[in-house]
């Protein structure tokens, strides 16, 4: 059984599949993606959680070719806009001309964070050199205590709102080194071309896991069925609904960290399990799009890709197709600054991103043809976005947490994943090592001394992973 | 309806039904106190949760007046110590002798503190000038960025283990500071006499809570049942457990604030309210008790109150009769050292405090009549003590959430108490005010002209608060 039909949860259940085990899983909301979720906007498909694909995220392309959604590059064409101290500057690359003495000191600090990314062995960030120390302090912390200039802080700033929905001082130094250390380094997690924005999927995210969803065994999937209770057993966990209760051998949990103490546990977790619950909040990021009838910006030389310090837009990309048939601006809105933006209507929200841009691409673009935001902290079965946030002191006793299997509950979810965790690809990687950890502990129990093939998919040994349910209607 | 037995709702529920309402307390644990927890160790009552009393904790001091629970001082003759360095030394006063330059640096920061506690206004922490400035740093940023000597910061961070069971990096300043303002400054906080550890209750805190409930009408009070959803009507709510539903005109719900996000509420809370249970967790402060035939310490004219940089015990407070009747040492565990010690065996963790103990007091202390610990991370329905951390950033945006109304739910606790939060007389002044709330919105709602007691007493208009219970049997 699975728990969550995100990304994570349908590459579980895909594998779990694949050796011949009968899967369900159940879904709170009334969709499958979790934390991705596409839209058809003025005709084109736009991306309002995960959207980018960089190439070595290996799992996620894997299945998308899988299931036949089509990639295509990034548009890196142009110059991009840094929105710097009431001013507006073109540049080129990855680095913002945020000024002489500015990017001396971007370049020591990036150089030494470097450094210290290196050192954090990806998966196990315990066994940093200093692990108790860089834990200790958050990212605003370092950034102070290295002196970094106003400047270096802001942008670090954005990259942090990016990357985790939250403000340098709300997330462990620890996290943000393993976080960027799982990503390849800054550099990697922050370019297009070659990077993690280098590629998007032309069908939308969302259809790789429409599509992973339909190839399972019918009525695998369970929609609008939130799970509220789950009774470990010794060797079976029984799972419980508002529609019923489903009882299976194993069960794999993928929602967001801080979404397991939604789910009453008995007995309950043990206390490094919940903590870890309680302490890594979900993050606040926001998406908006535009869509244009084609994206103009490029006639005048741009790339649409935009950095600013002022809100509620602080980041733009391109993200429509390369041959211009339309174009379609990516917003990123967060920060203190989309504080009055996240609470306003749907038309102030709406003249607030065509304000931002306005301002980057001028007036013609408060005129898109179509317009649609998700902010991900009203999801109340997902609790915000893009990945959790673990602030000061979260990491180090906790981290382990994430997927130490308790009995007969396994974990996923792109938290808990050893490369990439917050990507796609962490999601899916989380998933399939989730299933193989109870496709493992399955053969295990079975006595199968044959391998993982053996005992297990045998349909004579009680249906698979021998689940029984009871009330639960196939969705 | 009230969710949550603590001192909080049974402090509510005792105003509700003094103005003629009917009341139903739902509880998840099989006790009353929530958060203040006694025992009987060799004939001693312990306190292992809320334990003090300060001279202008008028609230709780009241309640335990009118259920005749009766106050005794806590123990405040003879010589502190201070395991300090390796070292240990004996003092007087509410400054340990950390070494004549470190007294210096203690005094510049404390008086600096000061002077920043003074700033915030006690219940509107937002209002403060540089809110967001300050609630975007952690204590330790705070220390570090005023150069506080190492001594300076380790003594904080027993402050920080005490209060809120956290270090100073996992912390708000801004949180701080209005915690400190709102128990009268640091001397008040931290002092016995005069302060907030000037008397304990001689039958035991959890006593005030069992005699409060036992005064309710019979049956109002339901233990073990956690509530599992909250349906919010436009002038009811309708609460599910395990054994049925009620439904009221108002509920007060009182668990922390993150155990908000463990109850189902349909529809969802506003996002703000959903992410401060995200962003408050509970910290994490261990208690234990070795209880002797009598005071030993006091003949070599220690007062039993020590304070120290190494574990598992970092500090000690003769809680004791004064009369000397028996020897009560209560201990507080936590911070990193502690961790080994939270998860190991109930012998380990008795060893490991004794071992504390005669450090401090020498062999004797190794032979207690009787020792008891309470480890309240392990607590699945609180999640921790002693009370709410909100970490850097999740003050200013979320702090009015914690007593906001949301339509027909109100709320209390000790963290949405505007004097004293954290400490049981918060509790009780929360659960006192949201009372007076839902009388008032009683009124107003039944058009009442004439006052409070006016048309929501009539037991005419549909019994009081108008509950009705399918299938909920009283305890």
């Amino acid at each position: 059984m699975v728990v969550g039909a995100g990304l994570s949860g349908l590459a579980a259940a895909r594998v779990l599949e694949r050796h011949g085990l009968a899967v369900r899983v159940l879904e709170a909301l009334d969709r499958v993606g979790g934390r991705v979720l596409s839209a058809t906007v003025a005709g084109a498909h736009v991306d309002l959680g995960g959207t980018f694909v960089g190439p070595d995220h290996e799992r996620v392309t894997a299945l998308a070719d899988a299931v036949g959604v089509r990639r295509r590059p990034t548009y890196d064409g142009g110059d991009n806009l840094l929105r710097w101290r009431g001013d507006l500057r073109r540049y080129r690359g990855t680095i913002p001309p945020v000024g002489p003495a500015a990017l001396v000191d971007l370049a020591r600090v990036r150089a030494s964070f470097g450094r210290a990314c290196r050192a954090v062995p990806p998966g196990r960030p315990g066994d940093a050199r200093d692990a108790d120390r860089l834990d200790a302090t958050s990212l605003d912390g370092w950034l102070r205590a290295r002196r970094a200039t106003t400047a270096t802080r802001d942008l670090m700033a954005v990259v942090a709102r990016t990357s985790w929905g939250c403000e340098p001082a709300e997330i462990s130094l620890l996290h943000v080194l393993h976080h960027v250390a799982r990503a390849g380094g800054l550099d990697r997690m922050l370019d297009t071309r070659g990077g993690a924005q280098e590629q998007h999927l032309v069908e939308g995210a969302q259809e790789v896991a429409v599509r992973v969803a339909a190839a399972l065994r019918p009525g695998a999937v369970v929609l609008g069925s939130p799970v509220l209770r789950v009774d470990r057993g010794e060797r079976t966990v029984t799972v419980r609904t508002d529609r019923g209760t489903t009882t299976a051998r194993r069960a794999v949990v993928t929602v967001p960290p801080a979404l397991r103490r939604r789910i009453r546990f008995e007995p309950p977790l043990p206390a490094r399990h919940r903590r870890l619950a309680q302490r890594w909040a979900p993050g606040v990021l926001s998406k908006a799009y535009a869509v244009y009838d084609r994206p103009f910006w490029r006639d005048a030389g741009l790339s649409g890709m935009t950095v600013g310090d002022a809100g509620p837009v602080f980041i733009t990309v391109d993200a429509g197709p390369v041959d211009g048939s339309r174009g379609v601006l990516l917003c990123f809105v967060g920060g203190p600054d989309a504080r009055a933006w996240e609470v306003a209507a749907p038309g102030e929200r709406r003249a607030g991103v065509l304000r931002s841009l306005a301002y980057l691409f001028g007036r013609r673009a408060l005129a898109p043809l179509g317009y649609v935001d998700q902010r991900w902290a009203e999801e109340d079965w997902l609790g915000g976005g893009p990945t959790a946030v673990p602030g000061p002191g979260a990491v180090v006793p906790l981290d382990e947490a994430l997927r130490e299997p308790v009995g007969t509950v396994h974990w996923a979810g792109t938290e808990t994943a050893t490369r990439l965790a917050g990507f796609m690809d962490g999601a899916v990687s989380a998933g399939e090592r989730a299933a193989r950890e109870v496709v493992r502990a399955l053969a295990l129990e079975d006595g199968a001394g044959g391998g993982i093939g053996g005992g297990v998919g045998n349909p004579g040994r009680g249906a698979g992973s021998g689940e029984r349910t009871t009330g639960i209607e196939p969705a």
